[in-house]
């Protein structure tokens, strides 16, 4: 089954907004065997919405709408459906008692007559009910191309996929086996790891591919295949990736089915029975969010500080002022103190600090934008690693907790 | 001028990244006075990207091409551009000389083949000098229609449209210019806000455009025009942006121009010459981590602490655990103590903290899932503030942060 993506709105053709929905739904059609061949972002105006949507079903056997279906005058997306489909808008109770509830239980105001509107459905459609949001989802089948359109709005626009859009692809048709498997590697670039893997690439068969996907101090390798038997394409693929993991043995740190970086990382925590302490200045937090974006987080880290200014790093987590005038702020000194007291704070096994320059203004120290030292203690005793990241302050960030990363998992595989 | 974007990796199709880059290209070229008309993205597949340049070419004075310019084999784009515009590759002396500058000044590592098949670009292509990456970019006009490729890595791609094809595209054309001008708003819904807007709505001349944007908690208005003379569009912009502002001023915190919620939050802090601690609990650092993603941040920012663990907040925070035992670890009580606290520590004049629970697991307390406490603490003494957030972790976290810095925003207008 191959699909195409459709998303309405002006916002993200002047790049007011990312548009992350396109991402969730071609992951999520993939998981259940669905092909994405194209994804169309178009502005909210009548002629190029009518256009795109012929292109797409002139392609494809599903396409999937986002965008367009608020309240508010800008909003046509349903006024163009009737009209691409020759159908009128027709009332339906079911949406109006669906917005009625949400108001009653949730938004607690008096419903208003723009949020009426939203009962307003075009006859050809079903209606997919909008768990979190005023208004509904609609599946219209075209000539055998289905249509499915859907908010904007990315945890409505989820909601509907997982209640209502892959449910029904499913129960209606019999779908292939679409797998990805994608290897974490750290610290080469991807033309020496080419070189490195030409033979496993060469013998690679036709129906499994390979791509380099290249980012801050990592290339990841995905393989992917289909198939319509998941015993079979699952054996095809272990097939090549015990093939290709000896190729990459010192660089490999993980699948990324594990979760990102972080949570393979986190994995460890929680399975060394270990615990967590961080204090960052030049990364600034991005390493602690890092890991309680994901739940569980609680489970391994006792916590963290964020020492910005120097003053606190001295107050509170009691690093040396002698030390600090002595060696400079942004010194492996200060991260080995930062990350021993930190430790000690929060009564951890680990303590991981981060000090340095992430620029573009100069801050507390004179060191070159891009300095970074990565300070980690353990009951062992403490080191410091000292690196220079370049001159892009969003990419030093990055770069730093990324390389905190690998320390804390050398140290957890250490032993 | 009109515009189109193609971005061109499997990696996006099968939702394995978000599209990031389409964003900042279609802001970038918006600023100079181009409109961008569709952005369409496609897998490393020779017969698709053929095919999607024909339909660009047919509607866009400029094509901007990004992805599929790597050195190993999945990349495709540089051989199909050959084939469209029927050319040929051709060694080009002066990328080979930047490859090997890039390998011997940064990369540190002998050069690989792969790497100097980089030198290779069609013959009728202007070569666009790449700053951070061996892949260059390239510039080739045929029959009225510019077609610009780029390296799909964001800063690569970045560091070429604003030292290349930005100053070209200037250069050669004379653009219009396009205003967007959006006002953010907190604390009431879109349907109610075009309710109250209604009259400004029916009355906006023809040529602006007024979109509603709703997300966390805000909704963002957007007035959209363009005009040959900057002058008479911003006095356009101007005049409505008086008439919009009476029926908004209640909910208006400031203008997306000036960054981001946190950075006009920031500005206030600078502005007012007042300091801030923040003490985090239920969302992990992502309050720091907003404000330190931008430059200048220790300007204002004391530090921070995510005290994840209960026994943490006693440790560091020095939260009294009678306090705990009586009222719980998510409790007003706590809130308070966790500002009060914070701002002790960092020696700061304000102090915020965050204690709640974002799901979904119950972790350290009973609370329900999405209760969050906010406590701000000044020298006129501490308050704490209740909420339910819904159930849905990632837009518990993201609310609640937004919900602190319109407390931290209201007090620091506050006298």
């Amino acid at each position: 089954m191959k699909a195409e993506i459709i998303t309405i709105g002006d916002e993200i053709l002047i790049g007011q907004i990312v548009d992350t929905n396109s991402a969730y739904i071609s992951s999520a059609l993939n998981k259940i065997g669905v092909s994405i061949y194209q994804i169309t972002s178009i502005q909210d105006d009548e002629s190029h919405i009518l256009e795109a949507f012929a292109a797409a079903q002139s392609r494809a056997d599903l396409v999937i709408v986002t965008g367009g279906l608020g309240p508010t005058k800008d909003d046509i997306t349903k006024h163009t459906i009737c009209k691409y489909f020759n159908d009128e808008l027709v009332f339906n109770q079911g949406v109006l008692d669906h917005v009625a509830h949400l108001f009653k239980e949730y938004i607690k105001k008096p419903m208003l007559d723009a949020n009426k509107t939203q009962a307003m459905v075009p006859s050809k459609a079903e209606v997919l009910v909008n768990e979190f949001g005023t208004a509904p989802g609609m599946w219209i089948e075209n000539d055998n191309t289905i249509f499915v359109s859907m908010p904007g709005v990315p945890y409505e626009m989820k909601g509907l996929m997982e209640n209502e859009v892959l449910p029904r692809l499913q129960k209606q048709f019999k779908l292939p086996y679409i797998l990805h498997k994608t290897f974490l590697t750290y610290g080469m670039g991807e033309s020496a790891i080419a070189e490195r893997i030409e033979r496993f690439e060469n013998e690679l068969p036709a129906e499994i591919k390979l791509a380099y996907l290249p980012s801050l101090g990592r290339v990841r390798l995905r393989l992917s295949t289909s198939g319509l038997y998941k015993e079979v394409v699952e054996v095809a693929m272990q097939e090549q990736a015990d093939k290709l993991l000896p190729f990459i043995d010192d660089i490999f740190v993980g699948y990324e089915s594990d979760g990102e970086f972080e949570q393979v990382v986190a994995g460890l925590f929680v399975e060394k029975g270990k615990t967590l302490a961080i204090a960052e200045s030049c990364t600034g937090g991005q390493m602690v969010e890092r890991f309680t974006a994901h739940s569980g987080a609680s489970q391994f880290l006792k916590g963290s500080l964020v020492t910005y200014a120097t003053q606190s790093k001295v107050d509170i987590l009691g690093v040396d002022p002698g030390v600090i005038k002595e060696h400079s702020v942004v010194s492996a000194q200060v991260a080995e103190q930062m990350a021993v007291n930190a430790r000690k704070l929060y009564k951890s096994d680990i303590g991981i600090s981060t000090t340095g320059n992430a620029g573009p203004l100069k801050g507390d120290s004179d060191a070159e934008v891009g300095t970074v030292y990565i300070g980690i203690a353990t009951e062992n005793g403490v080191t410091a690693h000292h690196f220079m990241m370049g001159n892009h302050r969003e990419r030093v960030i990055g770069k730093a907790v990324n390389k905190a990363l690998e320390l804390l998992k050398e140290e957890l595989l250490s032993k």
